[in-house]
């Protein structure tokens, strides 16, 4: 037994996010109102080459001030599958495409309050396309480094980001074999 | 050289989120805005009790519209630490508080609209108050399993929320030893 969404109705409409508020019922009776985001679904992807090393981006994030450095990733476009979105952005953000994606996770990122789910990505045998392509609003520095050396940037706290971290560890267990 | 916020301001007050409206500067220049979500930061902690079971939390999430379980976690109140916020939503969520916590990593749980962080923990040498304390809006169902069935379903994809998936893997780390 649990609560149900009985109505939705949008809160607030910006350019980019969409505001929801939801209106809960328990047993048929009101049990309080939510509000959530609405965002599209992500996918993103760890480019590891033959020689170990991963291509990743460094980007200034304004929501939390910083530069990060993170793993290929964008948001999936109509009609697109995860895999697509993954190997597309993996491409016009660091110049090259893997080949072969292997799915490492799928997962809410704010579950508290908002609709948005990501799946991860390893992606390898990569083809150099070197076609690197961004739109005006995108500031982002391609940067290549060694796997071991990403490792230890997410066990010192470098790496922030829940993606870069996740598909780091999980690429670690596969390769470990 | 990247970009730099601005001025901020108010998009929209909502009773629980405030969105934010961030004007990006580039060498002076205008660069765009971004929309944000500004949210409190939050704590959460995997409670491992001494014969190897774990203490969760079953809960109805309306903006994913699935019920989850997860570790118990929690905003950061004023004036509390994280490790304070962890321990006391670990009580009142679960009935057991862990009297030794150890950090396992701080994250951003959606770093391309959300200011939110977020620090994990693992949490042992529990201590059975049996104080649940939940609001009146809260529908929580405290529920106990072995550590090995959460990495099941970790790996079976029945958990998906990032910090309960986050926190398992990184206590398998520590553990294996």
């Amino acid at each position: 037994m649990h609560e149900k969404i009985e109505t939705r109705s949008v809160l607030f409409r910006g350019r980019y996010l969409l505001l929801e508020r939801l209106n809960l019922s328990l047993d048929g009776r009101k049990a309080g109102i939510r509000e959530i985001v609405r965002v599209p679904d992500a996918a993103a992807v760890l480019p590891l080459d033959r020689d170990k090393t991963v291509h990743l981006v460094r980007q200034f994030r304004p929501a939390v001030n910083r530069v990060l450095l993170e793993i290929p990733a964008g948001l999936i476009s109509k009609g697109e599958s995860a895999g697509e979105t993954a190997a597309r952005e993996c491409e016009e953000e660091t110049g090259v495409r893997p080949r072969r994606l292997r799915r490492l996770i799928t997962y809410a990122h704010a579950e508290g309050y908002s609709t948005g789910f990501i799946t991860l990505f390893l992606g390898t045998d990569l083809e150099y396309t070197g076609s690197v392509q961004l739109d005006a609003s995108e500031h982002l520095y391609p940067v290549r480094l060694p796997f071991q050396e990403l490792i230890h940037k997410v066990d010192s706290g470098e790496i922030v980001d829940s993606k870069t971290i996740l598909s780091t560890l999980l690429t670690r267990e596969i390769t470990a074999d």
